[in-house]
């Protein structure tokens, strides 16, 4: 895979580019190949063997502890020995001033020795980097910079168990915590309580402390909760109370774990429901949480969207890397496992030996749309990192441009790896036919923990309503232009490329059609019409995007193969090239089914009663 | 469930009219609905609250023993009890003489209660069967007569670990045992040597013996096997050695269990490793298997296709009802949890109650597409069993005609409920969001089982292999000019129907897609080109023979609603339509992109080289 995502990333993305900016000025393709292989080697070393060992000795709870395999605090403490954590941070910070866009292709390859395992950094540097943004510089130096440090960890605390996707239904509530609240400090001190449901890596021991942020409502003062998502405010709770100094004071928080959730995979990260303030850990003389406002009150979610959108694109990102994961197992299968024959002109002749069943048409189908969907996905969340970093260091033209850009991608870099390398997941399973049902090969773990990327980070379903609901229409589809404008030259680059050309202009019509669906759903101007057909128009716009994505990619890699016929890189090339054409034949022309309900406003399943779903 | 069921066998397949047939006389809607009721009863009574103990409790070895929970026995004890085993018998072999079809659907409901309990009930009846059609007299009697009083139970042993869907290399070796070995009572008397892989029941204690049916190949004079599928013959080895009179021996045959299958679902059935004739058990003063060749020397695989087919549409049936369970849970929790809003002229109001999540359209898509693919895989397996009587039982015309649609329809009714089934416990997954991912809820484990059916009794490639390269083709086209005289008298009466004539335009359209891209794949007359694409082809081969059903389905249900607008089915007609109204919508758009690289005789993945596939 590193040949890939080093093609990716030089040759596509062209990251060298990003050393001219001051920020990246001591960074060379060197420094950036040099932490993927290192990324590389402790991810095969350390996560995939322990891989299998995390699904088999689930976490349970002894007591009120959660008991991990060993290997969870192994790999966590060599995942943080990587210096992954704070790599994006300035030198300042204790950072090494990396590119977004190499820290997510370095954690690709983690996700792919094992998706649950390294203790959810992930979610710690998200959490960190929310504090950056929106904490105070106490509330930065105390628990972001511990926390990029691998000494504490974090986690992300939103649903309830009465409210998974409707936020603006949640009933923790937070209420000041005695008359000096206001002047902690590490921020405006309350008391939470309340119940968080689905909180991942939400107890552990694997650090000394875990820094909880978490969303609850202030009551007004009729003390009844600000109804919907605009009353929502933002906490940071740690498990242990700490100083103004950062040092462990010795107090246990009022934060009580109630019970593990058990998962069909993603098994590493331990899931959690978590009572704040039930009084179980009753803390300075009484019951409730101790928690410091981040942000202002009511913007709570503003603020806590910083982290969710990050860690969307990085939920896409290992998605990518379990259908990788699965693609080399099959592919390595499809090379040993010698069965059957071909069909010849005059039969199948039992007097020749079985071929390898890669020689099965059907099996090489079977290898390539999984690396269609693979590779197509991974080019999907490097293209959103490299925008994540022109947002952040480009040009305040490119910085806008990037920013319209992701606000689109986002629901695409999410749902689209999420959906269909679980299907390249189950391919390889079928690639391995009874063996892939198995535990003694890896595959049917893969699907397993692949199966969670389309439910937690929102729905897919909500992704469909973000994006048809609003991303295309924002500041009057400025999104939307944007993403029309780089599809469009992209398509134009084809058109005159000679031998792509008919591909350019596949995309192009792709694409008038996925614009067009669009208008048509808001025709009437009528949310429930226009919004019926969300995820079908989801699943239509992810597909062109992704053959927008593959298109761009064949462009670089025909490029490169007509240059050097004869180049060590051949095959790579030769191999983009063939998974580009296998979107474009197989899976673009599927977006017609799916927009054409879209675009018919059909109100089929809207209009099905309830009583006639009996059966 | 239930009232479907009946509805598909009384409403749209008029089984009542079997009863003229004299073989039925004695039985009428009476009889076999309270059949239906009892095994409705007892799979709901027994069946499912034991379904996620045999998944938690796995088989596991104890010695040379396999251990299964208890429950494993009840519900083999319980489903003998029922007598389904020998329903469709003659009443002289104690049977009931019972139809296929009320047999089928009487299954239906243990399969969706657990697929994997009640001792594997389907495979001891197939294999019966077998023995009755190609078995002596003495093999019936002794055999398959104790199998169907479920006195002992049976499997099928094809594959071996080096070859798996590829029959014709399999080595295990069958020689004379003795001089006198053409006079055993039993059946000319073979030692066999070999180890068969993934044998279903292969071990057990739920019954005192075992009738293993399994495919070997007899030396010839050179000592060397025969090549390819025509050297197979098929044998009776007992686990336990019988006399003619069927009474155990005392005797130990000798065959090994090696080792058990640790798989992903499908928990309740032991998934064994067999060695046949290691000497383990050396019996009668040697080593080797004692099996009694069943049929003549060479035609094992043409024997063994009665069992398998019979199998094939008893997989889909078994993939449809699980697809039900996980429609009927899903259904049953989005009608109470409560979460969202739905978007308004005036967006959310959040002062507003959340609303049942069935509420939702995106929720509403998720339950009716289940409905269309659980319902439409049910009617497909019906109908399917509806033609297996015709075959049996009908006038020569109805029997001829039956046998060449069941040709034809088989590979589709084996893969079509497995593949999309499968997508429809997901949807179930999906429906209930972070909960579904967790096993408090039963819908992962229905997604874990129901993996498994597009894998055995022959893989998805398999059967599009099949299907275009041999069914659409024998007999000059005679089983599919057969198919397409059905589906066009559907869309013909859709035409004249008024109402649903759109529809029935759309289904001769689909039709004639199918047919003509089976004719352009054929064009050049080269297999390698037209197979290429051989199951985007039993995809879309699927899809159309669906929505076929579903139009035949819809015609009765719209017939019945029109005359009985205030009856009390109404609303189980309106979700018939509807469901039906869905797959046109959504569904059948699909097959364009399946069938494109079908009739353009696409290369892309065949010509992928093997160097290619890097990454």
């Amino acid at each position: 895979m590193r040949r890939s995502i080093e093609f990716f990333l030089f040759d596509w993305l062209d990251i060298e580019a990003l050393c001219t900016r001051p920020r990246f000025a001591d960074h060379s393709r060197e420094t950036f190949a040099s932490m993927l292989q290192v990324c590389e080697r402790v991810a095969a070393e350390k996560f995939a063997p322990a891989n299998r060992r995390v699904d088999t000795q689930e976490p349970r709870m002894e007591g009120e502890r959660v008991v991990l395999p060993d290997c969870a605090y192994e790999t966590a403490r060599a995942y943080v020995e990587t210096g992954l954590l704070a790599a994006t941070q300035d030198y300042a910070f204790g950072g090494m001033q990396l590119p977004t866009v190499v820290e997510t292709a370095a954690n690709v390859f983690f996700a792919k020795g094992g998706i649950g395992l390294g203790g959810g950094g992930l979610l710690t540097v998200g959490n960190a980097n929310l504090l950056l943004a929106h904490g105070t510089e106490r509330q930065r130096d105390v628990f972001a910079r511990h926390e990029l440090s691998g000494r504490w960890f974090g986690t992300m605390c939103l649903s309830e168990p009465q409210a998974g996707s409707g936020l603006s239904d949640i009933i923790t509530r937070a209420v000041p915590d005695g008359a000096d609240h206001q002047s902690d400090p590490l921020g405006p001190r309350f008391r939470l309580i309340g119940s968080k449901m689905w909180i991942s890596n939400g107890d552990h021991e694997i650090t000394e402390n875990i820094v909880h942020l978490v969303l609850a409502k202030i009551p007004g003062e009729d003390g009844r909760l600000p109804a919907g998502t605009r009353g929502i405010s933002l906490f940071v709770v740690p498990k242990k109370l700490v100083t103004p100094a950062g040092e462990l004071t010795g107090e246990r928080n009022d934060v009580a774990l109630a019970g593990l959730n058990h998962k069909l995979g993603y098994r590493g990260i331990p899931n959690t429901l978590l009572n704040f303030g039930e009084g179980r850990y009753a803390v300075r003389g009484a019951a409730g949480a101790i928690g410091y406002l981040v942000g202002k009150p009511g913007e709570g979610l503003r603020c806590m969207f910083h982290m969710m959108n990050e860690a969307r694109i990085a939920v896409g990102a290992g998605a990518a890397a379990i259908g990788m994961a699965g693609y080399e197992a099959s592919l390595a299968y499809a090379k040993t496992r010698r069965q059957g024959r071909r069909p010849g002109p005059a039969g199948k002749d039992p007097a020749t030996p079985p071929v390898r069943i890669i020689d099965h048409a059907d099996v090489r189908r079977m290898l390539l749309a999984q690396k269609a969907y693979a590779e197509g996905g991974l080019a999907l969340a490097l293209y959103c990192a490299r925008l994540a970093d022109d947002k952040a260091t480009g040009t305040a033209v490119e910085s806008r441009d990037a920013a319209s850009l992701l606000e689109i991608l986002t629901p695409i870099a999410k749902s689209w790896p999420s959906e269909w390398c679980l299907e390249a997941n189950s391919l390889a399973i079928q690639v391995l036919g009874g063996y892939g049902y198995t535990r003694d090969y890896p595959v049917e773990q893969y699907w397993r923990d692949n199966r969670l990327n389309m439910i937690h980070e929102g729905t897919h379903g909500i992704h469909g309503l973000d994006l048809l609901g609003r991303k295309v229409r924002i500041d009057g589809g400025a999104a939307l232009d944007a993403l029309c404008a780089r599809v469009q030259d992209t398509a134009g680059r084809a058109a005159r490329s000679g031998v792509l050309s008919n591909r350019g202009e596949e995309l192009a019509a792709a694409l008038q059609k996925v614009c067009e669906a669009a208008r048509l759903a808001w025709a009437t101007d009528v949310p429930e019409e226009a919004l019926a057909n969300a995820t079908p128009y989801l699943q239509a716009f992810g597909h062109m995007v992704v053959a927008w994505l593959w298109l761009d990619v064949g462009l670089v890699a025909h490029h490169a193969a007509s240059a050097s016929p004869g180049g060590a890189d051949i095959d790579l090339m030769r191999g983009k090239l063939q998974a580009m054409h296998y979107f474009f034949d197989y899976e673009l022309p599927k977006t017609d089914a799916w927009l054409r309900v879209v675009a018919s406003r059909n109100l089929t399943c809207a209009e099905t009663r309830e009583e006639w779903f009996g059966s």
